[in-house]
């Protein structure tokens, strides 16, 4: 499956129309399922995503959720075999290593805590404590101001489709030489770092303690947790944060920045990772 | 509960760092329950959201959902009363009029195709065909583009809270004189439609055949399933559309507009609502 597709549109500027062709990127529903040996496959998730890297979204979500803790808990990913072939790529089978045991009932919880369904019962971050959040390494890596602002304009070299579309967003991790590592796009910022932390984990990069985080758009509650989860120490979003966001953060020790965009920053928590002016 | 909450930030551009007071946008979780009469009260919602217009939050969700056909239906909102004080404000409860049949079953099979599940089972189009999606006007309203062009600002100089934050979506109602009749903000953009939604409803103004709904950031599918069950006739958006949006929009015979900024737009479906430049 693409992750676009071809759209004739009409431009409008203030004096003029034209008809153009553009590209939009591709929503489609995927559905993770979850096969334990001797049982049906269990629906776990449902969620709209862009079609590409579907497998690293699969583990990575299983992973940023708290529900497998290592690549080696999964035995075989691949798309269910169902009888619409046009369907086929919308599921993926996670089937899971024999002896690994899922606590469904605690995978119940655990959407609560998930991009989607917000959480409930135990206050948020407390959720997010017992869910298997890593310890990160204190004071490091440090990044010089000047390699943030840099930032913005690699990433946008490199996100291919975003250039066509406009319409996805991206996550990448970034060493403190600038060097971009990894980078993955989805129409959801969730399924962006979902991706980005599924292709790290079967890269065996995991922990995550060297990297920044850097995503488009704002940063939710939900973007810290699952970078938590992953080890990541800094996250530097487009837009602004949350309130949770940072309370989350400020608990973990993670350095956040917001607003990285046209030559400045704002640091929310976390600056003695960030090496700044000296006035 | 405050919708944003101040913060200690450092700002930092090429040369120096300053610090500054700001404020962030409140990301809490929010529970929605369902009470019929002579039964314990049903969790069926939990999201995150920026605490204010909770009410209209809740009952505007259940009417996008196509979980209640009108506000008769409801009996009284409020918030439910818990041990934690704290968490009081995050739980409200919807208690449905006598004699109102929900239809639980079904209720499951909408969250997946609420903003955050996805779908699943038959295509996501037939799925909000089926849940009782309004049929919109014909070839109206009709805005003009230099209208449309003017959107965004207007928009801007009423966004009371994004001012402090940059961190809420947006969603505003207009009619083709430019007048603005409702803004509703949020850290989801779903939860600024369902509010907006929410809102309208209360006040008697559904079906909203003579609006067109703004939105900040990107037009998802979930957001066109939403503004459709208000039977609102076009969606402007800042951002990019999605494909399976476009798809639906067209279905139902939409209007959709994206990258409605800097004095031009694209339109993506039922160009008869826009009055275009000649040439």
């Amino acid at each position: 499956m693409k992750s676009t597709t071809p759209v004739k549109i009409w431009n409008v500027t203030q004096k003029h129309r034209v008809e153009k062709n553009d590209y939009l990127a591709v929503e489609e529903p995927v559905e993770i399922q979850l096969g334990l040996k001797n049982q049906e496959p269990k629906s776990i998730s449902i969620t709209m995503r862009t079609p590409g890297n579907d497998f690293e979204l699969a583990i990575g979500f299983l992973f940023t959720e708290g529900i497998i803790q290592s690549k080696d808990q999964v035995k075989n990913i691949d798309y269910a075999k169902v009888w619409d072939p046009e369907k086929e790529e919308n599921i993926v089978l996670v089937k899971i290593a024999e002896g690994v045991e899922i606590d469904f009932l605690r995978l119940e919880r655990h959407f609560y805590t998930s991009s989607s369904c917000g959480v409930c019962g135990k206050t948020s971050i407390d959720a997010v404590k017992f869910s298997g959040m890593k310890e990160i390494p204190k004071n490091k890596p440090v990044f010089d101001h000047q390699m943030i602002h840099k930032l913005p304009d690699l990433l946008r070299e490199k996100q291919a489709v975003f250039d066509h579309t406009g319409g996805l967003h991206a996550a990448a991790l970034f060493d403190n030489s600038g060097k971009l590592h990894l980078l993955r796009e989805d129409v959801g910022r969730h399924n962006a770092v979902d991706k980005l932390v599924g292709a790290a984990l079967i890269k065996d990069m995991t922990p995550l303690h060297n990297f920044l985080i850097m995503v488009s758009g704002r940063a939710s509650f939900e973007l810290i947790q699952k970078s938590l989860m992953a080890g990541i120490p800094i996250l530097a979003a487009v837009g602004a944060p949350s309130s949770l966001a940072i309370s989350l953060a400020e608990e973990a020790g993670m350095t956040v920045l917001g607003f990285v965009r046209d030559g400045r920053f704002n640091i929310y928590s976390g600056s003695e990772r960030i090496n700044l002016p000296a006035f």
